[in-house]
């Protein structure tokens, strides 16, 4: 079997997110057989539909990257109940233009954490929402929701929680085990 | 009474955008004793938290302008069966840093408008989600929901479908009720 | 200024169910001025609009004292990510047949309670959607959800969580509020 | 190759609903190597989860040929922008009791009617939330939403309008390839 290729599409642009803290964790606890990379999404702008046959080289780079991708890791957090600007952008502008988006038929993970008892779950839903649109395969179990996320993190930004780390060794088992279902062709 | 001010806020960066004619309407058919502008919601970077507390030159003037409403109307459009990243990138931006939230307590319309059948109402349930935790104060009826947007605007860009003009000037006034109902201290 | 009566729905069939305990809470903390008391859902069958018109005994006479109600408080579980079939159940008999609803125009409280940590959360967003269509005025603060209640409740079922005492005081108190600017005709 | 068997799951009460109309039709349209078969959910009584471990015989037997199918096929009305209490009911009972869910693991389809313009979206995708929980693998394309669902049925309660029999013909067919994908242990 070839190694499969996840990419970590981070949900924020603050320096220290909890977020992208989860990506960095993923990195360490890719299971054998699979690589994890962290995708660049700083330097977009907000979307705007009347470029998307152009975008800008920000765009141009993550959707070259992207399309090598045997899957995606979505690492969100939760702005005012819902999806951020920056994750939905990343979403936006890579679903276009019409018949060029990097996410059609691909399998995704998710994680989410944020600084409440909520721990982002209620964006994960609205993200699995567009994925209906978008023709993606997100799996199910386990879910990976981080509550309390500045509880569970070093100084240095690493996740210590021992709970979350399994739930993500776990979520990436079941997306390595997923990919490769929907990549064999019966 | 004192004239209402209602702060149109749009979902779209697109040059003739059809949520942003739908703004247009609006402006056209505020009722007597209210007025509605359209905001200005260009030059916004993608929202990073690190910068909320020295937020750009374009936010700040969003923000004041905001803050003399007395009511918003959102006319939004969905992508990938959620809200524009432009959408969400002025909620998120707006309502921060910590505390001095532009919506907090605000009453809102919301108008949406998509080339295909649904109308943009997935959307519109997003922005509902986000509006409990920013504690605004959105109408229920009539929704305005404008499917097959394509075929309602004249070529100047211009809203002709009389069915939606006329709920577009239901919506208006009972958002202008319930700004007059909140407004009042019993 | 009269009383206001505030009719708590439970959203569970189960004895002892954690969201009736809520509701069992709510009659205890009442603020002055307000009443609570807890509505009989027993005895309802599944809805079958075939039957609308003609509702059995069990409905009607939840109809006839939800019409007396000045605003409701639902308390609600959550089953398989969304809100249990029971509590969908009265929604939907007691909306019908159209025309006669009880729901209409009125303003609610929302509580509920899970042993998992997301605390029915979830289940919150669908019945404000649902609350949307019926025409209801939803408070927006504090939210009211109460995880891992198996750890919250005595073994008389009586609430003993000081903090979530606190919450439904002061969700209390805003639903009070706010029916009242409702009630009032400026 | 063996012949897949699609269990429909009806999600009304009512007789000559539209929604178990589009059953019917699939029924009929089922490609070469499925075979489709509308469960019974009469008889059921509210979910009470007192009572999950010795369900009522009605329960039972749904289970018990659920057990048996390969994919289910829900056909969905929307009550009040939300699934329908008969259909919640239908889920509720037969994730039931913890350990013992007839949903686990499987594919399915998801079809909706309504008689208004957004033919039964809003449901949809409550029913997807709860399906991460059910650990269900619902397909995505094409999306069967049927809007004036009342001009799209003749008298006899057919469905007779073409483009909704080729959607169900297209989603029927993705649903038996997405369901050999996942039968397939690679």
């Amino acid at each position: 079997m070839s190694e499969l290729h996840i990419l970590g599409v981070p949900g924020s642009l603050r320096k220290n997110a909890y977020s992208v803290g989860l990506l960095h964790a993923a990195v360490e606890l890719a299971p054998v057989g699979t690589h994890v990379e962290i995708a660049d999404i700083r330097g977009f702008p907000v979307f705007n539909q009347d470029d998307d046959t152009h975008p800008p080289e920000a765009v141009r780079r993550f959707k070259e990257k992207a399309r090598s991708a045997d899957a995606f890791l979505f690492s969100i957090n939760e702005h005012n109940y819902g999806l951020s600007a920056a994750e939905k952008n990343v979403l936006d502008w890579a679903s276009r233009p019409y018949g060029d988006s990097v996410w059609d038929g691909k399998p995704a993970g998710i994680l989410s954490a944020s600084i409440g008892m909520i721990g982002g779950a209620r964006a994960q839903y609205e993200l699995r929402q567009s994925m209906v649109f978008l023709n993606m395969f997100p799996i199910n179990r386990p879910e990976v929701i981080v509550p309390f996320a500045q509880q569970k993190f070093d100084t240095n930004g690493r996740l210590t929680d021992e709970a979350s780390r399994k739930f993500i060794s776990s979520h990436l088992a079941e997306l390595a085990r997923y990919t490769r279902v929907l990549q064999h062709q019966p």
